[in-house]
């Protein structure tokens, strides 16, 4: 069983907190907080303008995409950095439209993350009103993929209750239908096993500021597979995408393989911000923060069901079939999470009645379990949101 | 005449370096330097997700942009921050083609950054064969507009030769024809007055890392003027743009006027970055910033037209014609902006012969333009990249 005290240490966390909310946000690495006053003080500060070069600025998407190759599967020169999520999904589905000229229909879940569905339906109504979003539900994906579809666009775990879709099987099936595969690894991405190139993703996005602890609003990355990085023609096709930069020509010329995913200028803190955060990654594997992810979310689920019987398992009850979080609903979800937070046990609260917890060993143990499960205990228990044990109990451990 | 010897303490300038090149990248702020560490240190590491709330992080696209917006004389609520300017270029363009529907053509020139014109080039192919992008000599653009011509997209500032557009004009222009005017400000935020309010200007993007101090890739911006902001329907239609982005509802309803214009998770490290920075501008107005630069670009321009004959002006004469650089040309320019360069004078070089040196007043003085002058002269006159007389005077000044 691997010990995560090596891991625990390169993480601030504060004082009097359970921190169980990675799944939005990861917690700081000491690390990254050094190489923000490096590439600032030292870089900014010192090289100016020379650091595109000096510094390597200019080549960062790809180095630290291939960082997060390793932990999606994906080969090296396959994943680049940069912009956000939203955009990522944007140039993915362009590119997989652009493949499949002949098909009209993009298929996607009701569980999927909004911005997916909307960014999807932007670019659609803009391509015409031929095209048309289709939306079912989560276990009807697999039967819907028909020869009309020219992409498949699913998040593989449910932001809200951490349901997990057979990656390897939806794109299987997608392929057998001639339809592209689109995964968002946004809930995946550090938390799970994934192959992107062994399961024949097409395309692959994800962010980094939950699982990968890149902090806030840090950049997004996309995978794209062998058969499509050198054809398909980019939607933003920024001058970071063209085969030649700094020639300044007046025409698109589109780079080699993932480099013309690159649209504008890169981000230059936050890619090294995020590069020092994976650091943490050096002495472990996906497979072993899984392993340890699902001993404590077991846990928690015992814990919960042991002592809370107000709280009813939203997430599916096989560890692999779900992700790295565990949702709970209860009629007043909202109201017992502000005073979780409130006693210093932090989750998150997903509309209409999800309690939402995630667990990153990285940093996450088994006291962080014992304390939520104690807190979400008295509060319920006590039917008070204020329940004076649960601050003492607090204050003591 | 305003002393600049309050905002010249403001920034760190590395010993020995006169930096004529913060048209390209912006020198780094101390304060820019201090809150990097606060956002991350006290906010990240300490609120944690709490930092949306409690850090203003969610509303930060907005309040930095009401910075910027007194900036380019924009009103508050009608900019916001994110991306990057390529993708600023593509969300103002794609909505000015909705505002345009029964128009195809887009005008530009040949003078503007190739990204706007490769940013322009995708996303007419992906609306179809009928749309097309006329790219026309910057002085043949007031001519071109016609009544097929739904957009005009230019940067007011010639990014390779400083040649200023006149922007009030152009844009009375477009609207006279029934086109819309989008202008790039890449080159004019911080160096120029603009006022896109009172010229009309329908859209107006920009980036922040050049006299903004922002940082290498800090985020850019977009203003949408009056009559257009709660009209256009996003083409980049992310969650940050929802009407009720926490809602999590499947279909998207755009935000309230500026909202919309927001895509992705909003970079919080860089946008604190530069909300820092942007203090420089507390006690001086961008019309003292350009005298100042004026005056600094006019003793340069004398100065190398009386020692260095081998250098022609690329730059208009007119100071009012040009923005806040000088560019000359010279058939081994590369060879003499990489001797500059070694011997601490940073401009920097476009090819095929264009040698371009910035102005930024807030920290360049006439000292910057002594220096700059001395170090052509003497590589020049000598005939050689490496002279010695150079490094020694560089050494004692």
């Amino acid at each position: 069983m691997t010990d995560f005290a090596a891991t625990r240490a390169l993480f601030h966390l504060p004082d009097g907190v359970t921190y169980l909310d990675g799944n939005s946000l990861g917690a700081m690495p000491f690390a990254a907080r050094e190489r923000a006053r490096t590439v600032i003080e030292d870089e900014w500060g010192e090289l100016l303008i020379r650091g595109w070069n000096q510094a390597g600025w200019m080549v960062a998407p790809g180095r630290v995409g291939d960082r997060i190759a390793r932990l999606i599967g994906a080969p090296a020169g396959s994943v680049t950095m940069g912009d956000t999520l939203s955009i990522k999904v944007y140039q993915a589905l362009a590119a997989a439209l652009s493949l499949r000229p002949d098909r009209r229909v993009v298929l996607s879940d009701s569980g999927n993350f909004p911005t997916d569905l909307y960014i999807a339906a932007g670019l659609l109504r803009s391509l015409g009103s031929d095209y048309r979003l289709k939306v079912v539900a989560p276990e009807e994906v697999a039967g819907a993929i028909d020869a009309s579809v020219a992409a498949v666009l699913v998040t593989e775990v449910d932001y809200r209750t951490g349901r997990r879709h057979d990656m390897p099987a939806l794109t299987a099936r997608a392929h057998a239908k001639g339809a592209l595969a689109i995964w968002d690894l946004a809930h995946s991405a550090g938390a799970l096993p994934v192959d992107v190139a062994g399961g024949g993703a097409d395309f692959a996005v994800g962010c980094t500021y939950k699982y990968l602890n890149g902090g806030p609003g840090a950049p997004a990355f996309i995978h794209v597979g062998d058969a499509h990085r050198d054809m398909a023609l980019p939607a933003l096709s920024g001058w970071m995408g063209h085969a030649d930069p700094f020639a300044f020509a007046v025409d698109y010329e589109p780079g080699r393989g993932i480099e013309r995913m690159r649209v504008g200028t890169p981000p230059v803190i936050a890619l090294a911000v995020l590069d020092a955060a994976l650091d943490a990654w050096n002495g472990v594997t996906v497979a072993e923060v899984h392993a340890a992810s699902i001993r404590l979310s077991e846990a928690f689920i015992a814990g919960v069901e042991a002592e809370c019987p107000a709280l009813e398992l939203a997430s599916p009850r096989d560890p692999l079939a779900r992700g790295s979080q565990v949702a709970f609903r209860h009629p007043a979800g909202y109201a017992v999470m502000q005073a979780l937070i409130a006693g210093g046990v932090i989750g998150d609260f997903r509309a209409p009645d999800i309690l939402r917890f995630g667990f990153a060993p990285l940093y996450n143990g088994m006291d962080d379990v014992d304390r939520a499960v104690a807190a979400l205990t008295c509060i319920l228990r006590d039917g008070s949101w204020d329940a004076p044990e649960f601050h003492a109990r607090q204050a003591v451990t």
